[in-house]
């Protein structure tokens, strides 16, 4: 089974094109869990416990645990043991290097941690890229068009009258030969994202930037779904995980996870 | 101090523009150490004690930890130590991530491992940058010419008839209000290296591939320079901590040292 394969397949069993961001914060999490040994792996322990049967994907990003220093790893190791093995579970590490560093990070990530799927920075072309391809079976988002407001500084140069995000999608294309490329464009850009799924009508496109950051719900999904309303892995963080910052936060969690999947799956029955 | 001053400070009191980069491959040291509680810490200390007075920096390309699981961040953190005060660390990280993302990776390189400076990636923007510029004694050196063969794939690319690579290295200038922005240029790309110092003649660049990569040594000397002979930051790696795969590692490590140091002088001697 390739990578388009198993994302599909969970998207159809949860009904949910849903993904959370599990970028936890420990000063934000709720009073009650910071006396434990491990507050953010008690956190997504519970987290994951409430929201699990409402998502196709969780996703996180790697900064906010390499930041709390190194028995994080640890914790990154134990949250992935958490979800049930057919959920997605992406590696939000934007890495690339040069091939044989790029290896060694993929063997972290892909062969160690084992993620399903990963995000890549295209800037070092495609041997910085491919190590995070070698499994047909685990997939890289490769950015394209990101959803902060530096994404302007260079993604949207123009090269041959095209903007440079839209060569970076040529070219992913191009390295596409297992099916397990995807790209990742930001809510936040709803015109670039319906141009992005007419050049890749059958690959799965990571959307960050709903909820907190304030992307646009209704563009995501009817610009991002491919034509069977699949393949957009929406992903939401800090509304989701901080719906309540007290000990309710699993409840509220659930709920807003709930709210989310429906108010897409609502769009998806409208559009397609 | 600002980062060019301590970069400068450095190099004079050294004489040496030689930067060390200890990718310490588990596989690839000397066998009478895997018995060690820690091998590649205790690789990184000799060659450390070896080399220190011949080099301006020593750079840890993270890859190589990262794939070794949570204890080699201690390992980060404990070679970080042998370290003189003086010497210039470089977190080699080629991070990026939007804005709030990208503060916490400079949480952990910047504020919490102290790296005196890290290697960024550009493709995100201003915002994604910023924080590892946060410190104006501490530096990033952002990607322009990578030294692989994937560069060829976007950093050509022409924008207003000029290489993307001019497009990041014009904001880069934007961006270094401290005198802390740094460029990466790969020793294996000549050319390209000759026109960027054109462009930043006071900017320090680092300049990986020679040694293993066959990157041009003359070159990256004469054109990497600035106009007193310094702020080429020529990074050797396999070549020096794999001189030797026996005992005497220590040893070959530091004739090589000195020999790439005498070589680079001589080069800065006939042409500054």
């Amino acid at each position: 089974m390739n990578f388009v394969q198993r994302l599909q397949l969970v998207q159809r069993k949860a009904n949910s094109l849903v993904c959370i961001g599990l970028d936890t914060d420990i000063t934000k999490i709720p009073e009650s869990l910071r006396s434990l040994e491990n507050p953010v792996l008690e956190f997504n322990r519970r987290i994951i416990e409430g929201t699990k049967e409402f998502v196709c994907a969780y996703k996180l990003n790697l900064s906010f645990y390499e930041c709390l220093g190194e028995h994080a790893w640890q914790t990154v190791r134990q949250t992935l043991a958490c979800i049930p093995e057919e959920i997605i579970t992406i590696g939000d590490a934007k890495r690339g290097d040069i091939g044989n560093s790029s290896a060694m990070y993929a063997k972290a990530l892909v062969d160690d941690y084992h993620f399903a799927a990963t995000t890549v920075n295209p800037y070092l072309g495609g041997d910085s890229v491919a190590p995070f391809l070698k499994n047909a079976d685990q997939g890289a988002f490769i950015l394209a068009v990101t959803s902060n407001p530096g994404a302007k500084d260079f993604q949207y140069l123009k090269v041959k009258g095209r903007p440079l995000y839209e060569q970076v999608i040529a070219r992913v294309k191009k390295w596409n030969t297992q099916k397990n490329c995807g790209l990742v464009v930001g809510a936040t850009r709803p015109k670039e994202l319906q141009r992005v799924r007419k050049i890749v009508p059958d690959m799965p496109i990571l959307i960050p930037g709903v909820g907190a950051q304030g992307g646009d719900l209704k563009a995501a999904v009817r610009f991002g779904c491919d034509r069977h309303g699949e393949l957009a892995v929406i992903n939401a963080g800090r509304s989701i995980i901080y719906a309540s910052h007290g000990d309710d936060f699993v409840g509220a969690a659930r709920r807003e996870t709930m709210t989310l999947r429906d108010q897409i799956n609502a769009i998806r029955e409208k559009y397609f």
